[in-house]
């Protein structure tokens, strides 16, 4: 059941916050990110080798959300639409020149972004990044610049500055060939680690974490725990390795649900278990080109780098104990509603000097009321592709991901029943023309709404490339 | 953990059959046996919009079996090897002529069979079939005359003796017209109703059953359970009607949940639930051609009719509170093995002049080993399309169901490692050519091991069909 926090206006320095509730009341925020896993990758969102009991026990007794979206389709713009609460296209983070980040970037998140630190230091919170960033290696854009007291983690991709270009990734990941990855590992903005070992880089992102629960628990804090993998290539602990029976992609998953198992364990013997909101999820999904080193998006069409709902849906778990409403929530979220939902739940609202893509997701998450979150806009790029409102998706534009072919423009745009058909199987545009129009309309006014901003993806350290 | 039930020799009049243990060590068994149900139908398969918190519940107290198959990927065959232990290739029950028996059929399940009924009434056991039967609707094959002391239900598919043509079957279940379908309702051998009112055959499913239940709770009984949906056309009560935000396929789902909690609750009720074992499961996969009315297979591909994965592979729920080491089973099991289970556990062995094509699966039930099955063998009609041997499928020959295509020989046949690639995506043939070789061994020594006997499917009451 909620607890209805008073709200009062109050001007912070960086932008207008309201909040209230004194300092017991305000909880902590845990957000564990998980890169490209997939929809169907967890034992309780349907596969049938993957054993994720940690998961599946925070699932059964805390909340399962199975219509939740990541921000965007891939890596960067989806990390920054979490962080901000705005769809990735308003910061200059969605791009059509590059879709992600990369080594040679000079670009990243800019400083104007307030970020979910930023906004919950208004109120008191301690913030931790541990993990994976992807929103800017350059220094003015590391998390410390963005609102993190700390920062331990790889600060882009784990396949990025590739040194061995004969060997497959695949064959690498087997091979346990991480030097072949000069990928940095930092502490704070500085390269402590090079290249990362990335054989214990899940249990040494789980032993930071656990650290900083045990540094915070006075509390309130925010810890933002980005695990690099399943992403390939794909690398785990020795006492992981051949563990799973669902081969070397299993191994990797069992050995973030043991990271999901610790940090329960660490909130439940530092007593702060009931004013803890975990929120595990992905950044996209699964990346199908890998064989059996990418996952699955289960029931669901295509995967990463698609608007199709593999590429966005995300296995979604909520757990607050003795707080949250149990069960199953099938109504819309997004990642871009954990900026709103924090600060909310710390006593504030949104800051208002901008358009944010978040909703308070409070009622869903305490049974008084359905899920704010009404539409979805799924964007490929710098491009909106498709729009979903309620149980109603249409495409304007299909695309198969990582093959060599052209979007497909759709005239009349494909529509389909997400609730009936999940799978996106049927199309049922002729049959329902007013709603066809209303979402034709929706994607209108919401192009409408995106000003022009500078495109940060497309920024290199050294021109002309 | 497994009671060590003492066997003794005692020879039967049907058959010999092995048995021990006194009346009260005796479990019940309950077969809830559902039509065309497919593998990611279920919230704890990974549906994320129909709602089975009845199931979820037996799933997360008991055993969720993730990789447990129907006898055959169509409903007679599938029937016959439950109730036999036998594929139904043995018993005249699978066939290229037909795939099912129809209401013009003139055969029907052999007398000189065994089925579980039968084996059980050895033992002392009460049974009841409740439901779809398809396993011959002349009175010779009902299933008073195969073991049961009782049936209800009706004989043959529920889309059978179609009256109006013109109209489809998806538009036909959306009005309700029940009466489009001259399917008779049969109290034991007695025609009771026709047409069957198909919009409360579920509950009047579970009625019948928890008034065995009461009637036979002294025990030891069998009741099969055997839904006749959601096979199309969908029909449900009024209470359930648009009920599921899954729409009509939802609504059909979770009345037959509904209907598992009414069972649960009835075992409760008259204190049996801890001497009985409740078996979940479907004959085959989802019909996938009837759009929004047929369920999905989830990340397995293909559905019913087919001998890929999503034809077989069912979703399975067993459930014995106190018995059975709860969790997740991703091991072999079979709708096959359930008549050498039942049959062991009631305290015997199973009968010794046949083939039989099932385990006890009591190790796998009670935690204290592995599985038995190692193999399963896949059938299109009378042919053998594919082999399992533990994780390896190799399929010799393909086919996309319900559509106008030839099968499709492979050689080398296509090889999956099903662990580690579930939806059947990366051949692999190439890279294991011993495991290859050793299907192939298998699949010609199963072959050798099918001895000709007539075929039931193919024989009609009219002749010149």
């Amino acid at each position: 059941m909620p607890r209805i926090l008073p709200i009062f206006l109050l001007c912070a320095a960086v932008t207008c916050i309201t909040f209230s509730a004194s300092a017991d009341e305000k909880p902590n925020f845990i957000v564990i990110f998980c890169d490209d896993l997939g929809y169907g990758d967890l034992s309780s969102f349907g596969h049938p080798t993957i054993r994720t009991p940690h998961l599946d026990r925070l699932a059964a007794e805390g909340q399962k959300w199975t219509s939740f979206y990541a921000a965007d389709n891939v890596c960067t713009p989806s990390r920054a639409g979490l962080l901000t609460g705005r769809l990735p296209i308003r910061s200059g983070m969605a791009s059509d020149v590059r879709r992600v980040l990369f080594p040679d970037s000079a670009g990243g998140l800019p400083a104007s972004e307030i970020t979910i630190p930023e906004a919950l230091k208004e109120f008191g919170y301690a913030t931790a990044c541990v993990g994976k960033w992807h929103l800017g290696h350059l220094p003015e854009f590391l998390p410390t610049r963005h609102g993190f007291d700390s920062y331990f983690g790889i600060p882009y991709s784990n396949d990025m500055n590739r040194l061995d270009r004969e060997t497959s990734q695949l064959v690498l990941a087997e091979q346990e060939n991480f030097a072949a990855y000069d990928v940095p590992l930092l502490r704070d903005e500085e390269e402590i680690e090079r290249p990362a070992d990335q054989r214990s880089i899940t249990r040494r992102y789980t032993e930071e974490s656990v650290k900083k629960i045990n540094e915070l628990k006075g509390g309130p804090f925010f810890l933002y725990l980005a695990h690099s993998l399943p992403h390939i290539p794909l690398f785990r602990a020795p006492e992981f390795k051949d563990r799973s029976v669902a081969g070397i992609y299993g191994d990797v998953i069992e050995e973030i649900d043991w990271s999901v198992g610790e940090i329960a364990a660490a909130l439940k013997e530092a007593d702060i278990e009931k004013r803890t909101l975990v929120v595990f999820t992905s950044d996209n999904g699964p990346w199908l080109i890998f064989d059996t080193h990418g996952g699955t998006a289960g029931l669901l069409r295509e995967g990463k780098g698609s608007t199709w709902e593999g590429g966005q849906r995300v296995p979604t778990v909520m757990s607050w104990p003795g707080k949250l409403a149990p069960g199953i929530v099938s109504e819309m979220g997004s990642t871009l509603d954990l900026l709103q939902t924090f600060v909310s739940l710390a006593g504030g609202s949104a800051p208002e000097d901008r358009t944010l893509d978040g909703h308070d997701l409070s009622p869903a998450l305490f049974g008084t009321g359905p899920s704010p979150r009404e539409t979805m806009f799924f964007y490929q790029g710098a491009q909106l592709y498709a729009v979903r409102k309620g149980p109603y998706k249409a495409h304007f534009t299909t695309y198969t991901s990582y093959v060599k072919q052209k979007p497909a423009p759709q005239d009349p745009p494909l529509l389909y029943h997400l609730d009936h058909d999940p799978s996106e199987r049927f199309n049922i545009t002729t049959k329902h023309s007013e709603i066809v129009a209303e979402l034709k309309s929706l994607a209108e006014a919401h192009r409408k709404s995106i000003e022009p901003v500078e495109d940060q993806l497309a920024k290199r350290i050294v021109e002309g490339q």
